[in-house]
């Protein structure tokens, strides 16, 4: 029977799970796995310059290197827990990150030794119970025996949840050998089977319903949402949509899981701040499909869907609900193709607005580059299979409304909003992409504000010779919050960066790398997106675009002009 | 009776404890509170580039504002838990500081509602759960009724216990009036009465002991840690130190608690990393006073203390220990004044070794700017009432064997040791130094690999006009871990950067309020130091200094080389 250490049973199991790059920042507890992920043939080790930006960077990774997951390693107390808000967010948007925090010995950790990165009093649980709250399992290497289901378990339960897990390795079980015969049974992926007659019943149900609307010539709509992507689901929803045709919808979160060039794909429903004619098709429909949603407030216009419970037939991971009925262990990745079996095509020739659209440049008289020009002008910059990263903020209500071709990805963070995060994702973003060769570019779209919270990451990129698209929106300040509150207030101000030095600073010494330029006009920005060697994206780019502190998209403005929210004092 | 908004009593409060900076980052949660904190006459707010940094700067701000606290403002959610490290931090190395976190409305709280910056579940209590394993207290501001009460304690039990409390304010009850009056008693900051009885017998015990070790002829020494500067004992100390003349040392984080150009300071004590006469000097003696000891591994030399319990007489801030009996309920603060009135002055003239020799430059005949030559260097450098700042790494076991002049002050975080943590807390230190009139300058030492992670609060030193000496130490890398394992290993290189080009970029756009240097020679950095316009510090000023990637301070070699701690594989 061989045998194996057991940090090199975690990295075979990564290895399994198509995992290509571990991200993290070396500690003294982490250093003994560091040896074995270095000398790793597939795991690469890809140095952060904080534990937040890796945390960041694995739920970019695992958000475009969909079926696998993302990788985060740091050290006890310390980074692990400078990292927890980039794991609270892959908790709260459904990504699955395994973070593995290099911890002091078995020994070290019985006597309740006074070491540095403790808190002094002896407490060695503190820091497992604060992860206890952010990831849904959380497993401790503490001996030989149970190491391998320790592993085996925390990775089955990301992938299956496609939510972050926990994974505590002692220094001194790094190198301890383990039965390896183990690796050779893969880690199951799928969710548990559906019951059975639950399944039927609301498969009966759900054709029963469909067919009636049909018959009386009622529109069916599809709305897609984030956990239709999450929970592996976007061949399944692309089958059904495509077979019966009926008008298919997304919601924010669930932007680019429908593609945007089909012919019958509607736009964006978010409620109230939806364009009129998208709010009323959805809302007027008879029967009302929706696939893996998430109702924050931010993914549905502030709460105002206007969708009665009485037309919704609603599709998630774990369970099915048609109108009142709720059918648990009913989970969509088995049901819908069922489904689509079962449906024909429609009938019914509903007209779907024309989401192309929001791409039409408005007619501005002037030179200044605004909120409502921009996003139009980059819809036209974007190519197949272009990955677009939105930070919180201005750049992701903008882009959210305008169209993306047939293969683009776009990557947000709706719900959990943390500010900074985009830094990050996009470095975890580019390496999948760059790994899984998907052709497009990978592009950032971020304001001033937010670039500040995790901006030394993009020396990482540098380092790797990735070579994302960076639009930088400066415009002085934290927008966004100045559309909820104190638009003139000091504390929505910051410091103003020298941008287009920015890239040599942070390790393109000789400023052959990257380019950086600064564009102020409508004409300049339009010329640069034009010219093909800027297009091409070879090389680490980054545009500071100047544009005015209070402009903000249409969907910001109204968003946050409900007086709801986050902001009622 | 007059009324007062709940967030102006809490500005009410922290202006009565002479809190002058409130540090954080907006997001939508705080945004009302920060209306009134702009608006404030003496608290100002200063704000940070992300929360993390907000954190540390406070922990920075409150370990230079001896007997106030630092504050720090963040978000639900997403910016409470990029902070959440360095509020550990300050439980570990005991930091009094106060985390305030803008919350949703109570009614969106009891509804649970699916905001963004919550976990998609409801668990609105999932935060708190996690900020009560680094916090001492917790605050929820719920009704009008008890926010007064709420504040005030969570407030009172960070002044008395120096350790960080957690406070949540609802965006809806910010501007709710309550009864001002309770502002007129002021907040408790003494700790309790010792209990007579037992204070008197510890007392009685301890005047016999030392009594009878200065009849016999033998030693006794007082070894001062970083409690008796956090629980505000310095001037007692001070007094016991003088009036008996005992030798006295301190250990790393006790550095500066006692006035290192005092006659009778005989240096640090370290256990077995300690030179050899402290060593000698220290554990032959009859008698230890130890004054507020922390025996973590970095501060007692991997454990290798050896002073028997039969000879060690312990002050803590809560209890006192006399060879193997504990004195529950008896503090230090109001011991050690009684012990000094009853002690005499030493007739037993014993040598103290001289740490004036540490300052003292090695005979290296090559131009290399070493480790050895380095510290002793800049201990020339260090002027009175500089306060100066180590990075966990080389900097802090260089900078903690040299000299420092009367009333400088040295700040570090061995027990936590977060690397990046000194950027942060140098912003701090030098708005609080500032503010109170120390006089002279703040100094940070920080390494290449450390910057990295916190490297943006530079750009608000720069907006604030704030002029702390930077020394960095370009050793490309992380060589603290070098010397701890895989001293070849790519997972300890890092990025160069153009770092004489760093604060340019950072908001120095027209290179006239900072200056920045690259060092590679001894006689280069020694042409610097002696410069008066460098040395006088009216500008921010940022030195590289090029150093060998495998060289380190003694300490830290030795430290290293024990081969204990957490580098037992």
């Amino acid at each position: 029977m061989s045998s194996i250490e057991i940090g090199n049973y975690i990295l075979a199991r990564l290895e399994q799970l198509k995992v290509r790059r571990m991200f993290g920042v070396p500690g003294d507890f982490n250093l003994g796995f560091l040896d074995l992920v270095e000398d790793h043939s597939t795991v690469d080790w890809v140095g952060n310059c904080n534990e937040l930006n890796s945390a960041y960077a694995a739920d970019g990774y695992a958000r475009v290197h969909e079926t696998s997951l993302g990788v985060v390693l740091t050290t006890f107390g310390v980074g692990e827990l400078s990292a927890i808000n980039g794991i609270a967010g892959a908790f709260s948007e459904i990504v699955p990150v395994l973070h593995i925090v290099g911890v002091p010995s078995t020994t070290q950790q019985k006597a309740k030794a006074l070491l540095h990165h403790t808190l002094g009093d002896g407490r060695y649980d503190a820091y497992t119970k604060a992860a206890e709250q952010f990831t849904i399992a959380q497993g401790h290497i503490t001996d030989k025996e149970t190491a391998a289901a320790q592993i085996d378990r925390v990775l089955t339960e990301c992938l299956i949840k496609a939510r972050p897990v926990y994974l505590t390795l002692p220094t001194n079980l790094v190198y301890e050998k383990i039965p390896a015969d183990g690796l050779e049974i893969p880690l199951p992926r799928a969710q548990p089977a559906n019951d059975a007659d639950a399944e039927n019943a609301a498969l009966e149900e759900i054709v029963k319903i469909v067919g009636g609307a049909e018959v009386e010539g009622g529109d069916v709509v599809i709305l897609v949402d984030a956990c239709a992507i999450r929970h592996d689901a976007r061949k399944e929803v692309d089958a059904l949509v495509r077979k019966t045709g009926f008008p298919v919808y997304v919601s924010p979160m669930g932007k680019t899981a429908v593609s945007e060039s089909y012919e019958r794909f509607g736009g964006i429903y978010m409620g109230s701040i939806s364009h009129p004619d998208v709010k009323h098709k959805v809302e007027s429909a008879k029967v009302i499909l929706s696939i893996g949603s998430i109702k924050s407030d931010f993914n549905t216009g502030n709460f105002t869907y206007s969708i009665p419970t009485a037309r919704a037939i609603e599709f998630h991971s774990d369970h099915t609900k048609v109108f009142h009925a709720t059918f648990p262990a009913v989970g969509m990745k088995q049901l819908l193709p069922l489904l689509t079996a079962r449906l024909q095509p429609t009938t019914n020739a509903v007209s779907v607005p024309n989401f192309n659209l929001n791409a039409v440049l408005p007619d501005e008289s002037n030179s200044i580059i605004s909120q409502a020009w921009l996003w139009p002008r980059l819809s036209h910059f974007f190519r197949p299979h272009d990955v677009i990263v939105a930070e919180t903020g201005t750049s992701n209500f903008g882009l959210m409304e305008v169209p993306m071709p047939e293969g683009a990805l776009f990557v947000s963070q709706m719900l959990w909003g943390s500010i900074g995060w985009a830094v990050g994702s996009t470095l975890g973003a580019a390496f999948a992409a760059r790994d899984l060769g998907f052709g497009g570019r990978t592009i950032l779209c971020i304001g001033d504000g937010s670039i500040q919270l995790t901006v030394q990451e993009l020396s990482v990129m540098l380092r790797h010779g990735l070579t994302p698209i960076i639009f930088l929106l400066n415009n002085a300040g934290y927008t966004i919050e100045r559309c909820i509150r104190g638009p003139e207030r000091k504390y929505n101000d910051i410091s103003n960066w020298k941008w287009t030095k920015l890239l040599e600073v942070l390790g393109d010494l000789d400023g052959v790398e990257s380019r950086s330029y600064t564009v102020k006009t409508k004409a300049e920005l339009s010329a640069l997106l034009d010219t093909p060697e800027f297009a091409n994206g070879k090389k680490m780019q980054l545009v500071e675009i100047m544009m005015e502190k209070q402009d903000a998209p249409r969907a910001l403005k109204i968003q946050t002009a409900m007086g709801s929210g986050s902001y009622d004092f």
